[in-house]
Formats: C-alpha cells, sequence, structure tokens
C-alpha cells in the first residue's frame, strides 16, 4: 500500500507539467489557450483514479469535488495559467498540491470526508492577455465589474467575450459561478512567496495575513520651463526638484506605517531636454497595507508631503487615482491553525502579508473564512522564467497544507 | 539736420522686420531659406545711404565696413536668423542697433573715424536648422568641427554642404573667412538677456563678463526590479531613490559655487511601471560657471555625490560625458566700459554672467578683446513668439552700446 501522501508525486508532476507546457524561456499556460488547456486535461488525468465530480462552472474555472458526509465543503485552490514566459510553480504548485491532498483524504476517510473538500482550478489568474487578473474568482466572488470586462481586448483585437465563448463561455453568465461558493465553509490556498521575505529569514515557510489593499496614483508636479544657462537657482520652478524630493519622503511613509510598502515606479519629465528646468514631472505611487486605516494614514501623508514640496518650490502639485483596491485580511482562526500546521511540519513558522493578489482575495472578500501559505522563492523573483524554490521545500509545504487541510476538516466539523 | 544717434529708428526698423519676416507664431528668419535672405535684403536697404563696403566672407557672414583713419578695426556683430517661431528681438537686434552706430559714427566723424568700423551678421547662430549653433562665427574663430560639420544633415535629410552651395558657399572653404578678424581690435555685442536677472533687479541694462563653460553629462543609475507589493522596503536596490537624491544636491553645489548653474532636464526610468521599483534611472545633468576651476569642482562633487548617493542604495552609477565647452571669460577693461557706459545711460549697471552661448564666445575664444551688453528681457523667455522688451529699454539700449562704442574706439587708439 502506498504511503497516505506522497510529495514526491507532487514534484513529479509538476516537472511533467512543465516539460509539456514550458519552453526555454519559461512557462507558457497563458489563459485560454491551447497550452493552458494542455495543461488543465493534464491535471485531470493525474487525478482520474479518484471518484471526483469534475465540472466548469459559468466563468471556466474547474472544480474537482471529493463528496464528503457533510454539504459544507472545504475549498483549496489555485490556477494552472501563467503569464508568458512565467515561472514554473507559480499558481500550479497549489494545484497539484491540492491534488494529492485530496488522495490523502480519499485514502485515510475511504472515500468519505466528515466534510465535502473540493479543489478548484481557477480561470485566468493571471489575466496576462486582457490585463485583468482574478478573472475566474473575481466572476465567481461577484466583483467583477461587467461593463470594465465588457470593454476588455487583447493585443490582436479580440474582445474577452469572444475569446470566453471560443472557450464555450457565456460572457453575461459567468457570475452564475457563485453559486460554487454557497456550501464553502472554508478556503485554503498555497502558494509561491514571490518575495524575499522567508529567504531573508532562511524559513521554508509562512502563514499569511491577508492581501494588501492598494492605493495606486499619478502624481503630477506643475512648474517653468526655463533655461538652464540663464536662469538662476533661485528663480527655478523646477517640477523634478519637487518631484524628487518625494522618493525618500516615501521610505520613511513606509516606515511609519509599520508593514506597508510604497514604490515610485515611474517618472516623466517635459520637456525633457537638456537645456531647460523640468515644466512637468510625472510619478506613479504605489502604496500597499494589510489595514485600511494604515493604507488611508499613508496616502494622507504622502498627498501632504507633495504638497509640501510643490510649496517649498514654487510648483503646483495634481492627484489622478489610478486603481485601489481594500485590504483582504484573512481569518485569524485559519491563520493560527497555517502556523500550527508549518511549526509541526518544520519546526519555525512566521506570519507575512502577500504583497500580490491572489484569488484567494476575492474568496475572503465574501466572507468565507480564508487563509493562504506561503513557500520560500529564491531570488525572490516570479513572472519570469528564473522563478524558482527549493525541492525540499517543495515537499514541506505539500506536508504543511495537507495538515492545514486536515486541521481545516476538524475546524469545520467543530463548528456545525 | 537730424540728431546723430536715433535709437527709435532702430525700433522702427525692427518692428517692420518683425512685419517682413514673422508670423502669428513668431520670428520665422530661419538661416539659409528665403525668410533669411529677406532679413539680409532689409538690412542692406537700411544701410543704403552710408559709404560702406559689404560684402559675405567665405562662412556667409556678412561685413558692413566704415574705412577708418586706422586699419585696426572695431567690431560689432549679432544675428539676424532666428528659431523657427522664434523672437523678434532676439540677435538682430544687436544688427540694427549697430547699423545705427554706424550712422552716428559716420556722421560725428565726417566719414572718416579714427579706426576702421565694422558691423557682421553672423551667419546661422542658433543652429536651427542643422543642431550646431554659432556656424558663421565659429567657421570664422577657427574653432569649428570640419568633421563633425560634414556629417550634418536636416530633418529633410539635406546636407549641411548642399544647403551652403544653395546659398553660394563652399563648405570646405569657410575657415577662410578667419581672414576678416586679422585687424580687429576690438569686439561687442549687444543682446537681450533672455533670462531673469535683471527683470529681477529692475534694471534695463547690464554689463557681461563672459559666456559660462558647460559640462553637460547622462548619469544612469543601475538598481534592481523587484515587485511593488513583495518587496520589504529594505531590501530594494532602488535606481529612482538614488537619481532623486541629486536633484536637491545640485542645488548646493551650484551655491558652493558662487555664479554657477546645474540642471537636472530630464529622468526616465526602466521598466517604468506602476508595479516595480525602478531598475535603471537616467538623468542628465547641465552645469555651467564662469570659471573653469569652479566649473571643474562642481563636476567633481557631483560625481562625487552620485558615488555616495548609489552606495547608500545599494546601486551602481555611470556618468557619459554628452557635451562640454570652456568658460570664455570677456576683457576686463572692455567690461569697466561698457559698465562705464550704462551708467552714463541709465544711472546704475550691473555685471553677470551669460548662461546661453553667443558668438561673442567665438570671438573672444581667438583672444580679441570682447564685450557683451544685455538689455532686459520680460517674462525671463526667449526662443518663443513672446519674448520681449520694453521699447524705453530698447531706446537705452542703443544708447548705450553706442557710448560703448565709442569708448572703445578712444580706447583701441590709445592702445595704439
Amino acid at each position: 500500500m502506498s504511503p497516505p501522501l506522497n510529495p514526491k508525486r507532487t514534484l513529479a508532476e509538476l516537472k511533467e507539467l512543465r516539460k509539456l507546457t514550458g519552453d526555454e524561456n519559461g512557462a507558457q499556460r497563458v489563459a485560454f489557450t491551447p497550452t493552458w488547456l494542455k495543461a488543465r486535461e493534464f491535471l485531470r488525468a493525474q487525478v482520474a483514479g479518484l471518484p471526483l465530480e469534475i465540472h466548469n462552472d459559468a466563468a471556466g474555472n474547474t472544480w474537482f469535488t471529493l463528496r464528503g458526509k457533510s454539504e459544507r465543503s472545504l475549498l483549496m485552490g489555485g490556477h494552472i495559467d501563467s503569464v508568458p514566459n512565467g515561472g514554473w510553480l507559480d499558481g500550479c504548485l497549489n494545484v497539484f498540491a491540492g491534488a494529492e491532498v485530496l488522495r490523502r483524504i480519499h485514502a485515510q476517510y475511504h472515500g468519505k470526508p466528515p466534510v465535502t473538500v473540493r479543489l478548484v482550478d481557477w480561470a485566468d489568474e493571471e489575466g496576462a492577455r486582457f490585463g485583468k487578473s482574478l478573472f475566474g474568482s473575481s466572476a465567481c466572488s461577484g466583483n467583477l465589474d461587467m461593463n470594465e470586462a465588457r470593454g476588455l481586448v487583447d493585443k490582436q483585437g479580440i474582445k474577452l467575450s469572444d475569446a470566453l465563448e471560443n472557450v464555450g463561455i457565456d460572457f453575461e453568465r459567468v457570475k452564475d459561478s457563485g453559486l460554487e461558493l454557497q456550501s464553502a465553509a472554508a478556503y485554503l490556498e498555497l502558494h509561491i512567496e514571490q518575495g524575499p521575505v522567508l529567504l531573508d529569514l532562511d524559513l521554508p515557510l509562512g502563514a499569511v495575513l491577508g492581501t494588501f489593499g492598494v492605493e495606486r496614483h499619478a502624481i503630477t508636479f506643475h512648474g517653468q520651463a526655463a533655461h538652464s544657462g540663464s536662469t538662476p537657482m533661485n528663480r527655478r520652478r523646477d517640477a523634478f526638484l519637487a518631484a524628487a524630493k518625494m522618493s525618500q519622503e516615501i521610505y520613511q511613509i513606509a516606515e511609519r506605517s509599520g508593514n506597508g510598502v510604497c514604490t515610485i515606479g515611474s517618472c516623466t519629465t517635459k520637456p525633457g531636454i537638456v537645456t531647460s528646468v523640468v515644466e512637468e514631472c510625472r510619478i506613479t505611487l504605489d502604496q500597499r497595507h494589510l489595514e485600511a486605516a494604515q493604507l488611508a494614514t499613508m496616502l494622507v501623508e504622502a498627498r501632504t508631503a507633495s504638497e509640501q514640496f510643490a510649496k517649498e518650490g514654487n510648483v503646483k502639485v495634481s492627484w489622478e487615482r489610478i486603481w485601489q483596491i481594500a485590504p483582504r485580511p484573512f481569518n485569524d482562526e485559519l491563520i493560527a491553525l497555517c502556523d500550527e500546521a508549518i511549526r509541526e511540519t518544520c519546526g519555525q513558522s512566521h506570519r507575512l502579508p502577500s504583497g500580490p493578489l491572489h484569488d484567494a482575495a476575492e474568496v475572503a472578500a465574501t466572507g468565507i473564512p480564508t487563509v493562504m501559505m506561503f513557500v520560500q522563492s529564491l531570488h525572490g523573483i516570479s513572472h519570469n522564467k528564473i522563478e524558482d524554490t527549493r525541492e525540499d521545500h517543495l515537499e514541506l509545504c505539500v506536508t504543511a497544507f495537507d495538515r492545514l487541510a486536515e486541521k481545516t476538516i476538524h475546524w469545520i466539523t467543530s463548528r456545525e
């Protein structure tokens, strides 16, 4: 008889998937493409031996259901799609680890676990083709902005709705997928960290506190173009000087906030020539925090600082919101269970927020108790072919995630 | 009998020139175009009543010569060409003020002044078409880089040498124009300030100390792209942070230098997206000073600061020289005469350096004693149709420039 959990099998499946759907530039499982469909076929083949109900919902998410004694269900989710030239583990790790957990539960409970256990492969988490991430999970959670999504086209000018129709999905009905969540009692997601925190701490695994809320703005400073040779320094209205002061300020704002991060990702100057003082300088500011109140404070502080710097430099400043999303804190009790599962597996755990968004954020937004587990990323790099994780860490994460699933089953039954 | 000097006539000529060669977008006297030739014809017509020898030299500069008792000559220079959509006074003020001075000298000395007096209309000071300013005066001074100039083409792909041939100039012989300077004893140039210094001081006129030397560099900071959500602040290698620190530093460098100026005119970021820490940030730095030693110090200080900021931010920095030119200080005795002429005309003078380059810088480089006089610019703006100067200031400048010419004639004869 084979052992109840076999993390090495997960590792083997991930490697086979890489061979099947990647090339010398990385993973190529872009949603709604033939390679993505091939990856999904491969996943179905791996769980063919289990008595699962398998179907695609109205948004194209694939559900693998192992019926239990109760209708109340434990959900495990991931996404098999990748960005073009992506990493081999981003998204699909969760799906294959979840498949291994289903096998273990099926074996341990002789096909009838105390609660229903479901694995979901979310459709188009990355949004690589249409620029809209979390498509399947946001349709399912009800948060998808239908008017915005209706207007989306890819680089070839193909509409999202037409691309969906090609894979059998009726765009106008995608939110019917929300029915899938009706009996959900908890949602678990395992993911590579995509950052350097666990690497720096030399820890394999961490419990995720939630996904950051994001405030994203363009800030434009308006000064006066003036000849670089004939304009005395004290007469200048230098838009770059004012904008540049923000670069150090955001580090202080982030530090005061506790766990927040702030990034100035781009800077453009007009007229942008070597012989003129900068008339107009536009920077983008991305601010993230796990707590809504702290995020709001960070935004106020940045705005106040920009106005102060504008005043000091005799320039004007204007703000334009690009995008925002609220923080999605995870469930405290599930975070504690995740910590326990990690400590039992490798001795030490660490709690950390998630900077990137994940499908778990959409599920958490519906009120379903949610937690994520992170496994260490090498290089702190993702969305790139060099994304990687140590093999012993991959095996550890399958074991810890399985422990978390088992603990969560008991947590669900204890609450009924 | 008309009065010996008539500044109102200069004003009237400048206005007529504007009507003849400008449009609703400003002056259109771009060198080597029909409108430029029309402007030159207009100038010749204005001095037709004087017994001048008039000829174009090998570089296309037009010389108006009033023979005096001595071959030693007083030169007055300007340029009738403008940038496209340029200001009405930039360059041509000097030419028409010079013509008025010639009339006064001719009248006062009954056609035979103590020294020869010559007005030169330099060809293509602006370099608007071929991107190479000071063409005629640098050919005459011998500083023109023939290899560089041979490769110049305009936006239509026409070579400089072909454009010159069209107006009767043999490119390979342009430096023969240097012969014109053989008997020169002094060079005077009147120009609008193109900056705000005299406006701020509420003074009509100033004596120019020389033209700034320029050091122009591109500075590139090389950091590491990283996800804006998952990268802790203390792990970042933020190229924008390091580059932005330069913006305040250059103001301190300029202040320490005394009269220097420093400008960061452009900033570009890579990858330049809202969700990534900046990997590469390139800024341009333009530094100017009247003293070569101070200019060199400013450059060293900027380089040292950039290396310090790079070190602080765990990024790298590289420098690339774009362009440089040495300072061209003017003649101390002529500066004193210029001051005197201004004080006698309007009570108060001010000495200031010139940020922009002028033909006078080329003449000064040959060793000919040189000085410039500036008249106040409104708005501190040039190379734009809104460039302007008060009419009473224009009349004052013609009077003061004429006084300077007279003083310089005596200065030349006293040195023989």
